[in-house]
């Protein structure tokens, strides 16, 4: 058994902690409107598709959130997860039966798990555990669970891939910092490393999963059959790679840290899931559905909104790689150009999926 | 349910995070001294008490360490825990069921969790989470936990009693910071806070261990039958309060400060907690042991010894009461202290206590 969650195989990309300004906790804005739209969705796959027979007499529910944060997002989808799970009990005249809800929340152990454990709601319905490790690896123990969540998190790969920062490689991406718009040797790597991921993914989470359990997946994507510039995360890092090159031509940035940064993000399409579930074998498809998020009734502060949600996803990593002293400068650009891109295109939506799995019996 | 564990009902006092020279982790010295010396004691008390066929098949063992701090006693402990129980499936010619392991790391949501999450030793063999709350209310599901270990951590109080802190109060701990060599009232408020917490104690691990599930309890304390001054954790307290009231003296703190604080900790005798298991009624004892922790070489750094180690015990509920500017004058005046106790007294060597329980059924 290697349970070792703490490997260096897998990249962290932390969201930034703490409340302050700029911090996820504040920021996460359109990640909330997504659990917004998620939430009656999610609620009717529990109730439409959960076995309660799974769980065993005098066992706890087990929920995990893979890729937590720091909430408050979190917290809101687990409340209404219960809420579902207990509707799904009372449904089958089955109220006495309820059972205790024990939830596991997971992401990178560079989190700030700190501020998630002092921010919990109070009198909240479950017990709570941290959970940290990558879920591109095994996190938790065999047929432990019973419903896992994750939002705004499986889009991020394990790592960027080797080829595209490596300059004797064709993949090699020079000046970008994502697969848009480049060569088809870096989306290719791109690829890749999305398949070998959620081969990943789904091959931990097989084994964690109880047969019958269930798996809600919510992800920023692409349609079916779209190319990978209508996406709308990929858009934004168009906008955020050229306001980085822009910064290299006043010299406030080396061409070299930019040529040496990538953004580990995959935009997939349902059908690419899918597809990566056949391979897989162990899970059915129970639901697969568009995320409508409502519109922003003020389309004037749309770019302040994208700017702070792209802000809130990337400070870390960007931090990281440029030093925290670029990152203001960096997103007042990074805001001026979305006003110049909102007005024109419409493709700036996100567009977001849900897709419900089922553990199959082996 | 309540599984409200960031409940204020009770008090917080965190170890010294981080890694720095007065840290916890660089400071627990003694405290590793008692990991060492019930080493084999631990394990032979698994070898010898723990029924494997408590776990089901499939499921994982389960073991809580409560109070953890940050490391890394807890990881040794942990360690030790393991091979004990893989030793007895071993023993009994059951090597193919050995099962996996599940460690839950608990201790106050204001505890360094973040610390604790990225020093996890390499290639552990174990799931780790990390749970949040006191242990003096409930922490876990129901019937969840096959294997309770909590080192010196059950003889803090859940809060410091009322009583010695109310100028109105016949228990009034004027110009002290514990009880020793107080008025009998402060005693028995201290008393009767330990009956209250350890009942609480007592009750909540009787619904989150198994039937059958052990609970191995490291904590310094006094012998049966002695006076509360016997205990070694009493006597240094006694010192800390000295060198509190010479501050006061001096005019660097307050007297009012001094009078607004007391130490919520308890030492035990075995006999006390024998009691409380009986009056419970949910336990049997099945073993209870002296820990003798090895004396150290150089007599002449024990001073510095004990002071490194109340230090990195009570920094942190030092610091909240009196300030960070204090705390190296305040230690450096107990250093010199110890220095004329050790000389001429022989109880200032630490008493430590093992004990095993077992969930007996219902």
């Amino acid at each position: 058994m290697a349970a070792d969650d703490t490997s260096n195989v897998f990249e962290a990309h932390p969201m930034e902690g703490g409340d302050g300004p700029n911090s996820y906790a504040k920021n996460s804005i359109v990640q909330r409107g997504v659990v917004d739209a998620a939430k009656e969705l999610v609620k009717r796959a529990i109730v439409e598709t959960l076995n309660i027979d799974i769980l065993s007499s005098s066992n706890s529910f087990k929920i995990a959130d893979l890729g937590c944060s720091v909430g408050p997002n979190t917290f809101y989808a687990v409340e209404n997860m219960i809420e579902a799970v207990e509707f799904k009990y009372q449904s089958q005249g089955q109220n006495s039966q309820i059972p205790e809800f024990q939830v596991l929340f997971n992401d990178h152990a560079s989190n700030d798990f700190n501020m998630l454990f002092i921010s919990f709601p109070e009198n909240k319905r479950y017990y709570a555990a941290g959970v940290p490790g990558s879920f591109y690896s095994r996190v938790f123990p065999n047929a432990s669970i019973h419903l896992v969540h994750s939002s705004y998190a499986i889009h991020w790969l394990s790592r960027v891939p080797k080829e595209v920062l490596d300059k004797h490689s064709p993949a090699w991406n020079k000046g970008k910092i994502h697969y848009l718009n480049a060569r088809d040797e870096v989306v290719r790597a791109y690829e890749a490393q999305y398949v070998e991921d959620m081969e990943c993914f789904l091959h931990a989470r097989a084994q964690e999963i109880v047969y019958g359990g269930l798996m809600v997946l919510i992800f920023p994507g692409r349609p079916n059959g779209s190319a990978s510039s209508q996406a709308w995360a990929n858009m934004s890092f168009q906008v955020l790679g050229s306001c980085l090159m822009d910064l290299v031509r006043k010299g406030v940035v080396s061409e070299e840290k930019v040529d040496s940064f990538n953004i580990p993000v995959y935009s997939m399409s349902p059908k690419e899931l899918a597809a990566a579930v056949e391979r897989n074998g162990c899970f059915s498809i129970e639901m697969v559905a568009d995320l409508l998020v409502p519109p922003v009734d003020d389309t004037s502060s749309m770019p302040q909104l994208i700017a702070s949600h792209i802000r809130a996803g990337m400070e870390g990593i960007l931090k990281q790689q440029f030093g925290e002293e670029l990152i203001d400068k960096l997103f007042d650009l990074y805001r001026e150009k979305c006003e110049e891109h909102i007005s024109t295109t419409d493709t700036g939506k996100p567009v977001n999926f849900l897709v419900v799995l089922r553990r199959k019996e082996d």
